[in-house]
This record gives structure tokens, sequence and C-alpha cells, in this order.
């Protein structure tokens, strides 16, 4: 019979219950055993795990955080890690291992595969976006719902005080939920790695302060810039400083942070969560290995590991440009 | 000046407002002249308007409904209604008018084809997302992320009580959010034009009981099946009538209604209806005509009105599958 | 060592968990043994069980339902059920029951004291907020949230369709939801047990419809009519019928049903829930029998179950009136 | 005709505008003429206002924010900005000015009171629930639900990866929305005013490495720490630090800042807001002066206005011995 080992890894991200729900009940479907290691890579390390039947992935889809627990691993950049890993995966007589996480979970993937022979799927799992070869990952949209409603609460008291508003967003090193909340909360301001460039700042500071200058004469009620973390140097501290410094601009600081990661999944999650889960153990039937399942637009697809780490991810261009070119348009006009 | 008009027309849906801002934006950036009509087509019919300009759409994209206000216009069924909406655009002298809604304000469009020389364009604005030519409607994420949260907060009291629920979505005749919704909150049936025929309910409804009773027999929690609304002979409270009638089983009903109409956009719907507004001014600019602007997977695309409106738009066949075949599985295994 | 039994009986409320976690951490700070019977009074009957400690408990306040189940119990009418339960608790060497419900639990309560020795304490856990003795019943709060944002979302397209809609709450015999709900969504029209005679709705309708002319007339919005349910006879359907009959007022009807049962709980009930549990444990510990913990502005009481169960709780006067004479009176004083 | 002026002041407070609503609906029910001013003070300063009737105050009471706007306004601790703002009353001829806000307003309308005749009345809004005189300020409910909402989220996360999360909560000098935020999360600490000295922080500090320890060596999910804003030296990250330094402890920080201010308010906050808003017009009817409405249990009363300021305004012991001696109490225990 085959069997199938399950780990969540990394940064967690609402739905990654769906995935193993799904996943689960997969195995089930196929006639395949299921166990379910703990604490990410920890669980091979440390053989921590249990048998998973549709009896425990009941009422859990709805549910933010991991059943499996979630963990960062540094000892599978070790030589050692992977090694004791693919140990523990034989004694187990697993053939497959699926891995829901991000690009470091699934470098781990490849680090195990110079050790272990069984078949290894991973499935995007991080609220970043950031794996080419799925137009979403799993934990994105609620992110992006979770911030989004957040800065809607934020506006109401900056509009009372017609206030500036500098609100960092998570996304690592993309700026796919900076984009996603900046459009879907009406910023005034998008700071991000499309159209900043974190070693010469002096441009966009120059830009935004004419902006909010513009707004601020022509009284409207607010301006809120969404700032994507990792970003400005010195982070949204040191940009309110300049603001206030250069041009005599007050602004409030707001800092979003673990919200972003928790919460129960946007439906788009679960629904991502459900029909990537399933594939996966569709994948391990087709002895498909070393890939990541994704999806971009309706079809599911197979990419190869290295791909979905290594390559490109952009924001849609024309994202950026209509932020820019249009719809805050009228900061500029005003200004001329 | 290119002239611009603008409405919104049947049922409302989130992310309206969204869309009345992109327009907005756009049209001053393209330097044109922007006004919106009232209460759908009787806007036209009885000449009630307001230029529109960007501190008009300040602040609204968050918010649920519709700063035009919407309605239903049988009067644009009748010979007389296009002629005289006709009238009104000429006087104005409008040279395109977009509608946002569904597939009775296309209908209208087209009604009003005959009687005007300039362009019309569609957003497709519907909770429904049952209009071909774009992966999702205006409002349907928003729907469905309602109802999700709905069934979530029922499925709590129906644990508590061990519990069969029968929950009512909306959808009008098509599926999409009766098996997003189901799928997100893993319903345990889900009925809806896609797996059960009206005029025959009887292997339905025999299939359900089969179900529930493996269910009840192997002490899970609950039992929640999400109803498409216009399917069942009857609607839901007679197959709670059956249900019981036919197997002692007793259930309980919700009609979740108009609350799927409301309520803030969801963050996907802000963004789709902002990038089809934007895109509604260019395809003025590019003399398009008869269209509605669309998006499937990340392309914006026109689509003739008559497609949208009359194409067919299954829900994913897979999803259909995976609910019977895979994720519910086990309530039949057991019974046999 | 004291023995303490702890059940939820009745329509579950939000909060119970909160209480039960509240009671176990209690217990152990007592130095008593804890155990919970499963779904409501049949679990006594049925002697299913566990013993519980705060490692039970962990993680729980802030979800929905109840992690002891609940059930009607009608049993507990019968002579013998109470007898029954009297053994399973005498069997188990109970010192104390404490049942977490409404009035028929407290009335289970009562009749099991016919046939046994031990203490037994009520909590107010119901949504209804109809026991007397304390401010708030547990669920109460989260009910009244759960509503008040339908509405919010229902608001919306009433607005945009400038549209009647008849509203039903729940409340059972008591208007206490209906009034906070009505009040806290800004409803034009509040129709319960303390401002409407069901046996004589005919006033009530004129006023209603004189009230929705006036509205009409003068274009607002929308307007929104909270309806206690088991007041009108006929239901909200009945009232739809009289209006379009009456005065050919159209309007739509939402019945909001069990999501009002269901949900993380509000942080209301939340605490009200943990004080309640406290205190329920120390009156344990100070020999009390036969009452309901209950708090009063910011005092925790103990009311006898008798007087909980029947003496009346109206609601605020100060309200009924404050609704009527001031808050709609616009709408009786534009049509003199 | 009497004539009654109101302007909102201060840190914005979800409910102002159901407060507003409410004043507006009284004034026109005791045929009073009303006059907002906008931002705060600031308008009196600039003679900024406008005339308010129901019309203007429909459709706000389910948002945050406040259609007055507000500001905090230096120029009121001079001598000369109460005797400005005295000359707008006067030339309006208002008889009596409303100020919904916190301390610092309530100052202002003493400072006012040295160089007019008028009444003046206040209403407690701020969500740091500091004013004596009313169990709940305008906000408080909707800020602690907010709070208790993001740590829920953050539990996901926290229990994920069995994580210390040091989470701060506005509150400015007081300990309401820690305690009760701290409750109604299960938080495993609360760091505030009421149990800890910021000149001393010592003891606590040892005695939450302590807990933390038996929480880890017990494997309990997670570790989450309520700090009140302003209490510990050096903020969140200073205590990040010395869990670091002195025992090892890895901790993440999150500061939920502003968005605890707005968002669509609490069915509390609209019902004391909509409560107090009638009674302050009544109260101008009886000729009060320099007293603030508040409402204990259910009674509305009025205090003086030096009392709402100066009076001690303490959290409920009970609730602080309650989390220390019995709620955590095993995280001590264990440690023995």
């Amino acid at each position: 019979m085959t069997k199938i080992a399950l780990l969540t890894s990394g940064g967690d991200a609402p739905g990654m219950n769906a995935a193993i729900r799904a996943i689960v009940h997969s195995c089930q479907h196929h006639q395949y055993e299921c166990i379910g290691f703990f604490h990410g890579y920890n669980g091979l390390l440390n053989d921590e795990w249990q048998a998973l039947t549709h009896a425990d992935v009941g009422n859990i889809l709805q549910f933010g955080g991991t059943i499996l627990k979630s963990a960062r691993c540094p000892a599978m950049c070790d030589p050692k890690g992977p090694k004791q890993a693919a140990n523990t995966l034989r004694k187990h007589q697993i053939d497959a291992l699926i891995v829901i996480g991000g690009d470091g979970s699934f470098r781990g993937l490849e680090a195990l595969k110079a050790h272990w022979e069984g078949q290894v799927i991973g499935l995007p799992g991080t609220i970043d976006n950031d794996l080419a070869g799925s137009d979403n990952t799993i934990g994105f949209a609620t992110a992006v719902t979770t911030a989004t409603h957040a800065i809607d609460k934020i506006r109401d008291t900056a509009n009372a005080f017609e206030r500036v508003f500098i609100v960092e967003v998570m996304g690592r090193h993309s700026g796919h939920i900076a984009f996603n909340v900046g459009l879907a909360t009406g910023a005034e301001a998008i700071l991000s790695f499309e159209n900043c460039d974190p070693a010469d700042t002096a441009p966009q500071l120059a830009r935004l302060i004419s902006q909010i200058q513009v707004q601020q004469q022509h009284n409207h009620d607010s301006f809120v810039i969404v700032l994507a973390e990792n970003l400005w140097p010195g982070g949204p501290q040191a940009l309110k400083a300049q603001l206030a410094e250069q041009a005599g601009i007050d602004s409030a600081v707001c800092v979003l942070g673990h919200i972003q990661r928790g919460g129960s999944p946007a439906p788009e999650d679960r629904l991502l969560a459900t029909e990537l889960g399933l594939e996966a153990v569709n994948a391990v039937s087709r002895n498909q290995d070393r890939i990541m399942i994704g999806k971009q637009g309706s079809t599911l697809q197979a990419v190869p590991l290295n791909g979905a780490i290594n390559d490109a991810k952009p924001v849609n261009g024309r994202w950026v440009a209509a932020h820019e070119d249009v719809l805050t348009e009228y900061l500029i006009k005003h200004s001329e």
C-alpha cells in the first residue's frame, strides 16, 4: 500500500488545514495510507508523527494555523539534517512526502532528494505569494483580506483627523501584498519593490511629499501610504522622520504584523488549498516527483520545485501603472 | 470632448462603487467628461443624473451598495423605453454608455442600440457569477465570503447539536455560489443544478438520506446541506419535509438571503471592479462597442454582449467531481 | 475531595466554552475535581462524560458552540428522567452540578432536586436574554453583534434599491434582541412584544404603513423593519403580504435564523462567561444551592432559580420610548 | 428657540457618529436648533460649521470616525483660545455646547466656562475608558472587539509555532483595554498598570519568565502577553530584549495601534452613544451645566466634568485577581 507523509513548514498560512484535509481525503480515495509529521521538518528529525484519517481532519478547514504545527528547521540546511530525515522516511516506508510551505521548505525537499528515493511534492503555502507557477499561494488571499479590513479601520480615524498614515504590510521581498492591499484600500501611495528602489529612495520621497502637499492643499480627507516590509531603509519610522524633517509633514505609523498570518482562511484560500491538496495526491499516483502543484487561471499544473523557487513572479505591471498613472494622477496634476 | 455616461443596474453587487470610482478616475486620465445616471435605466428615462469627478468618488470603494443607486427597469423591455433613454443620451451628447449590471442590464444595452448610435459597454456586476467571458463577476467574491462565514457560524450550532442543516444560498439559476460556498465550508452535501435534476429529485433525495444516515451512525458532528436557490421544488422547506417523512430525519432550515448582496466588498471584488472599470474607459477610447469587459486568468478581454448573456458558464466540473467522488466519499463508503 | 459536574443544555450560545474553561480553572484553584457530561442532560441519563482539567479547556474560549455538546432532553420532564440523572450523579459521587443553559435547563435542575441532595447551580446561557437576575445572558452580546452586522449588510442593498426590508431576529418570546438590534442598526421600525400586541396588530400595521409612506414621499434611502420572531401572526411573510395588499408596498423578507446562535463569541460574552463560571465554583464552596449566578451592573449575584425563570425581565422602557418618540419621530411628523 | 452646538474632539472613537445622530434627533424632538462645528474646538476658533437636521445624520450610525471630524486643539490651553471660542458661540447665539471626547476635551469645556455663560455638556467618547462616572465610554467596546479579534488571529500563528507573542494594546494610562482584551483572549499574561509597577518591573519580569518556562516545559501551544501601552520602560521591544537576554526566550512583538480606533462601531457603542446623545439634550432642557452624561448599570446619570476627569476609575480588582490567582495559576503551580 502506498504511504504518504505530510508536513507543514515555514511561516504558517491560513488554509494549510484545508490542504491537510484535502490530502487526507484524497489518500483515502486512492486507498493510500497517510501520516502527518509535526513541527515542519523537525517532525522528521525527531520522528514525531500521527496517522491521519478523515476523522482527524473533520471540522478543521475553517481554522487558521495548522494542526500539524509548523516551524523553521535550520538543521535541514546542514548536511546531516536531510540524511536523518531520509532515514525517518525510510523507517516508515514512506513513498511520497508532501510539504506545504514556502521557498525554504521547498529547498528542504531538494536537499532531501540527495538522500531519499521517494517522491517529493510541494504545495505553495505562504502569505507572501512569492512562488512562481501558481497565480496565488495558499494564505495570500487571507492576508490581503485581513490587511485590507485593517486599513479600512485606519481609514476611519485617518479621515476623522485628515491625517497621513504609513501602514507597513508583509510580503517579505515581494510587493504582492502591498499592491493588492494598496489598490483594494484606495491607498494614496504604495511603496514597494516594483516602484521604489531601496538603494535610492530620494525620488520616491520627493514625489510622496509633493503628493501629500497637493492632497492637503485640496483638503482631502486623509492620505494612506501602504509600505512593503523590508523596503524602506530604516523602516516606516525612518520614512516618518523623513517626512517630518524634509517637509514638516506629521504622520502616524502602523505595522500590521502577524495578524496577517492568522485568522479563519478566506474562502479563496480554502478552495485553492482543497484543489491543490487533492491534486498533490493525484500527482503521487502519477509518479511525479520534485514538483510543486500550482494553479494558473483555472488550470492545475505541476512545476519543477526549482522553478517555483527561482523563477520571477512579478506583480502585474498593469497594476503598478494603473495606480500611478491613473488612480493617483490627480495628486500630481493638481500640483502643476 | 468625449462624454461618458455611467449607471448601475439590476441587483446590486458589492464592488459597484469601486467600479464607479475607477471609471471616473480613468475618465479624468483620458480627459473625458463623466456623468452618472441614478436608479439604473430609470435615470435615463427620468433624466436624473449628476456630473462625476474624482472628488465625488473619494472614500467609496470600501462600501457595499452603489452611490448611483440601482433598480430594475421593466420599461426598458417596452419599445418606448429604449427610445426615450436614447433621447436622453442624445440630449446630453453622450458618446458612450457604461452599464454595470447583469444579463438583464446587458439586454437593455442591446435594446438601446436599436435607437442610439453611441458606444455601449457592459461590466459584469452580479453576485451570481452567471455571465460568460469573465472568470468572476463583480460582487461574487463578497457573496461567497459572506455566505461562507455565515455557514461557519451555523456549523458551530450544528456541531453542538449534531444536527442536520439545510442552508439555501443565492445564485439565481447557476451553482457558482453553491459550489464555492459548499466546498469552502466543507458542506457534507451540495445540491445544485450541476448535480441535481429539479425535474427528478428522487435519486438525490435517496442518496442524501443514505449519507445522513451514515453520518449519524458514525456519530459525526453535523451535516450541512448547501442548497442552491430555485433548485428544489418547494424550496428548502419541502426538502426538510421530505427528509422527515421519508426517513424521520430532523433538520433546520436557514435561508441566507439578502445578506449575500451587501457588505463591504471583499478585496477581490474591489480589485476586479477597479481593473474592469479602468479598462471600460480604455475600450471607449478604442472605439469598441457592444462588448462586456471581463477578466480571464490575469487577462482583461472584451467579449460581445450577446456572448456574455447567452454562452454557457458552467461550474468547474472538476469541483463537482471532487466534492462527490473524493471529499464526501466516506459518507458512501461507510454505508456499504 | 469536592467533585463538580458540569453540562451545557438547551439552545447553544456563544460563550459556553468560555464558561466551561473558567469553571475548570476555578475547580483547580479550589482543588475540586471536575467532570463534564455530554449532550446536556442526556449525558446524565446515558452516563456519558469525561474528566476535565485545564489542558482540556485550552484554546476553546474563542470558539462558538460547546465542547460538551448540547441538546434538548424531553426525558427530564418525565418523572423517571430526573431520578435516573440523580442516580448517575450519585454513582459519580458528585457534590454539585453546574448547568449552563436557559429556563428549560433550570427547570431540569429544579426537577432534579426532588431526587438529589447535591447543590445545583445555573449559569444563564441563552442568546435570548430572557432570564431575570442578570443584565445579560451568555450569548446575547454575540447574537446582537451578528444580527447587527447582518442588517448592516442588508442596509447596503436596501439603500441601493430604496427598498423596504422585513428582518426577523430571534429572541423567543422577548424583545431583547429585537430592540438592541433595532436601535443599533437605526431600524426605521421595531416590531416586538413591548410595542405590539400580537392579538391586535391592526394599529401597528396602520402606523407602519403611514411611516413607510412618509419615508417614501421624502425619498429616504430605505426602510428596515426589525421583527421579533414569534410575534406577528403568520410571521414576516404575512406582514409582507399585508403591506402589499393594504398599501401596495413592496418589501423583501430576511429571516436571520441560526447564524445568530454561532460564531466566535463577542468579547462581552467571553468576559461574562468567565466571571460567571469562576463565581459558580465559588458558590459551590459557599454551599449555595438552587441559584443562578448573574451579573447586574458590575456586581455578581446569586438569584433563586425560580426567580430567574419566572420573574419578568422587560426590555428597558426608556429604549422603547426613545425609538418611537424620538428616533423615528420624523416619520410621523412629516405625515402630518 | 434653543440652539445647541455640537463637536467631536480628541482621539476619535467608534460610535461618535451614533451620538451625533441621537443628539440631532433629540434636538428635533425638543424643537431645538442644532449646528455642528468641525475639527473639534478648531471649528469654534475658525467658525467652521454646518446646520444639522435628521437628513444629515441618516445612515451614519454604523460607521466609524466622525462626520464632524476631530482634532486636538492646543490653542484651547492658551488663554486666548477659549475666549475666541466663546465669541463664536455668542455670535451664533448658542445656548448649550455638547462635546463628545475625552479628558482633554472636557478640560476645554471647563476653560470655556470662564468666558461663556452657556451650558456645557460632555459625552464620554474615548476608546480608553478612562473617564469616571460611566461604566463604559463610547468607543471602548469597539476597541476591545477589534483587539480581541486581532489577538485571535495572532493566536493561530502563535499556536502553530508554539511561540511567545507580546501584543501591545492601547489604553493611554489605564488598563481597561488591556484587562478586557487579555481576559477575552485567554492571554497567559497581562501586563498593565494594575499589576505592574513601571518603576520596578523586575518582579514582573521574573514571574513572566518563570511562567513562560513552565508553559514551554509542559508543551502548551503558545504564550500571549497582552501589554498596556506606556507601561513598560522601552516598550514591547525592550521587554522582548529582556526575555531574550535574561532567559533566552524568543518572542515576537505586535503593536496593534490605530486599528483599535476605527471600524464600524460594535452594537454596544452604538447603543451607548445613542442613549447618551439623547440624554445630553434632555440635560440641556433641564438646564444642567458642567456635567458629563454617563451610564452606570442601566442608569443614566450626570456627573460633574471635574469628577469625570479627576476621579479614579480603576479596573475591577476582581478581574485582576481572577486572572492572576485563578486563570493562570497553573503556570505557577507547575513550577513548584
